[in-house]
């Protein structure tokens, strides 16, 4: 596979699609050969943006005869370096297939085209009064086909799982260019191997997601939020035990005070109440009656009973519910200015806290300078390990020293069965460590699947997998 | 592949397992080759029954070495030939591991065996205050690894989803003798191509499930059964869509008049009403308080006042709500007796009515001798169609008429984008189909992939696919 695109093959690619179609400007080649990641140096050879699935075949087909590595691009809002283009490859953006269509009332799907923003496709959801309920910090920009190429997950996971779980049909460009229209909207369908499924969370290395039939569902109605402080994780983790039994939960998202006295401090947001404790608990629960509300704060009072809840809080209004959820939402942003180097690991929700607790001893007796922020989905048993940049020392040295963390962090995941990649998908940044959650059986199995769909390896080469 | 077991071979294969691990004997060979499917004549050259995965990973291996065809055998109560020995195969059975074990209640999961029955488990997690929700008529004798290999579905989809959405965690043995672990039991896992889903439905062609960790959930609250007569298809579906929109529906099944006559002669069982309607909704629907109740029988009256109901009972205690679904799960065996030719056919929704006028006039048309009995779970799309054999017909003319009707009908599925089996799985009677529902390109993939887990061809070979 090749990664050089001279300036003849160029002119056979400008005759692929319009005049939109294709750009080397070097604006368009640094724009689209990033994400949010920043570890790698954006270097395409070129961006060429479909204007159909026709033409994307058309670029498939191409790209094979010619042996070019082409690199699927969404919303480029991951954060694995699955959609970076470091070495001169062929960038396939789908911005332009974003149509939303065929709207069924009765079937409750809709049509949309791979380059759909998430945000689009929630408001239209919205203007039907359905729902499309996976959401995430990057919803203004993250588009369908990439959320299902690396299966997005977020913040709602507890109650409405995963990307994989509102995708009724999928079409895929795959390595060989051939267009597969997988499962067309059935909700039962057990004729043959589900290659749906397989295909999503795929990275874009099995094919180019092109379209998909969305599931929408009735909206959620009245809910609240609560901010709860915890001494310790095994509190958090009763918490989430006894809420879950008797409220029905949306989400339930934790963070560590260190997380939280940094949003404090940087986003101007008041504490949610004056006690400090080791962790907090967000929860967002139906409050469809006074019932409900009823149980919520009996359960509440029974926590704090129990020790396991030393304050909180409850949302008297939407706009309460707001603010209390920036509190969670605006870590992420808030900690990027110490270019924090990202962990996004998951377990069993059981084994949560053994893990945290292994982790962090892992990374306080090696490294003591560094500083640790901990949140994430807790229900899911997936946390966020975010490490801190020291101040004073340089950007190399701490990626260096942050590699040998992560040794000993998968270690730990790999002795509790969890897994390297929650939600966050493998990419390049991963794929170092992709054996601590897959055995070698598995890897090999996946290099061969890739090869039945991607015989050539022209489909976003050495993400994920080496082959 | 061969699937002749000589005396010398069968020394070797009794030393891979105890003494109760093989059986050569008539009996055994007659019940361990075949499922409910009578179309074929069973002849396994030989029944092992290994007590442990280890065994099992010997026995594949042997197997593999000298090129035998394995069947991997469950319950057995197939309705596709998937589980059948006809020609001298080595059937697996995974009877003896049938273990529920690793119950834990933070994760609501548990382990299973692969010869655990459905039952077992939905009793098991009756014990512990949860609830197993995949539920459907061979309960009391299919396996959970045989419900995993075809993806079993039933009366509770519109629900609760298929066996796929209950499967945290698989343990597969692949055609290599290789042992997956595969998931773990993770809610959160984007590490890679998730071959857990792609294992979920391939009807043993692929591996031998053996074990699987599998997801429980707080058991439905109280619950109420209604049976309303319709007029015509195009009703039923606005019942559908009306109720939806009202209350929490547990399960929406359809059957015709003719289904009910032959339920209520055959079974004894008073009908449900005295209005002959053409076709009659089951719903059965959460009522956690009065006003779900009063919102269901508002429902009742807003959808006869349409015209779309003529008649209707709602059940005042669970006995009665047990009587009314025996009108709908009777009707199986009832037409037993008149060796049903099956169709397990699904469309979207919204294309049920179009499908069944079609597929009616295909059969009216061409086979007016022939009586047809339409029932099935309406709520996903997913409709069975049984023609009964005149009584003067022999067995073999009808089974080639038949034949002649399901292209017919297959067609008409195509048009609408719809599933050749919707839950039953592929097996021998619907390979021949299978070009229906996916295309050249797909059934080609599939077959690669086929060879990447099972090289030698030896795992449940013509099932499914040729290859």
């Amino acid at each position: 596979v090749t990664s050089l695109l001279p300036a003849a093959r160029l002119d056979e690619l400008a005759c692929l699609v319009d005049e939109r179609g294709l750009r080397t400007d070097a604006d368009a080649l640094e724009q689209f050969g990033r994400d949010w990641t920043r570890a790698h140096t954006p270097a395409p050879g070129a961006v060429v943006l479909p204007a159909s699935i026709e033409e994307v075949q058309a670029i498939v087909r191409w790209a094979r005869e010619h042996r070019v590595a082409i690199v699927p691009s969404g919303g480029r809002s991951g954060l694995s370096a699955g959609a970076v283009a470091c070495a001169g490859e062929l960038v396939l953006a789908l911005d332009r297939l974003n149509t939303i269509s065929d709207f069924n009332a009765t079937d409750r799907t809709v049509r949309c085209g791979a380059g759909v923003i998430t945000a689009q496709l929630q408001a239209f959801a919205e203007e039907q009064g359905l729902f499309y309920p996976v959401d995430f910090a990057s919803s203004g920009s993250s588009q369908i086909g990439g959320n299902i190429a690396t299966n997005a997950g977020g913040i709602k996971v507890i109650r409405y799982g995963m990307t994989r779980d509102w995708v009724a049909g999928l079409k895929v460009v795959t390595g060989a260019g051939e267009l597969l229209d997988l499962n067309r909207g059935l909700i039962k369908n057990n004729a043959g191997y589900d290659l749906r499924h397989l295909m999503i969370g795929s990275e874009g290395t099995l094919g180019i997601i092109v379209e998909a039939l969305i599931t929408l569902q009735a909206p959620p109605g009245a809910r609240a939020v609560m901010v709860l402080g915890t001494p310790d994780m095994a509190a958090v983790m009763e918490v989430l035990a006894a809420f879950r039994d008797r409220v029905t939960l949306e989400a339930f998202e934790f963070f560590s005070e260190e997380a939280l006295a940094k949003v404090v401090e940087h986003q101007g947001l008041p504490r949610p109440f004056e006690t400090q404790s080791a962790y907090y608990a967000l929860l967002e629960f139906d409050t469809p009656d006074e019932e409900a509300q009823a149980a919520a704060l009996a359960c509440f009072e029974h926590c704090v009973e129990a020790g396991w809840v030393e304050d909180g809080v409850l949302s008297q209004s939407l706009q309460q519910a707001q603010a209390l959820w920036r509190l969670r939402e605006d870590i992420s942003e808030t900690i990027s200015r110490w270019t924090p180097y990202k962990n996004d690991i998951s377990t069993t929700v059981s084994r949560v806290p053994a893990l945290l607790a292994e982790v962090e001893e892992v990374v306080s007796a090696n490294y003591p300078d560094f500083e640790i922020i901990w949140f994430g989905h807790i229900g899911d048993g997936n946390v966020h390990l975010n490490v801190l940049k020291p101040e004073a020392m340089a950007m190399d040295e701490f990626q260096r020293r942050c590699g040998e963390v992560s040794e000993g962090v998968f270690d730990a995941v790999a002795r509790h069965g969890g897994s390297i990649s929650a939600e966050h998908g493998v990419g390049l940044l991963k794929k170092p460590y992709l054996r601590y959650s897959r055995s070698a059986a598995e890897i090999a199995l996946m290099a061969q699947i890739k090869r039945v769909f991607d015989p050539d390896g022209i489909m976003n080469p050495g993400k994920l997998l080496d082959a």
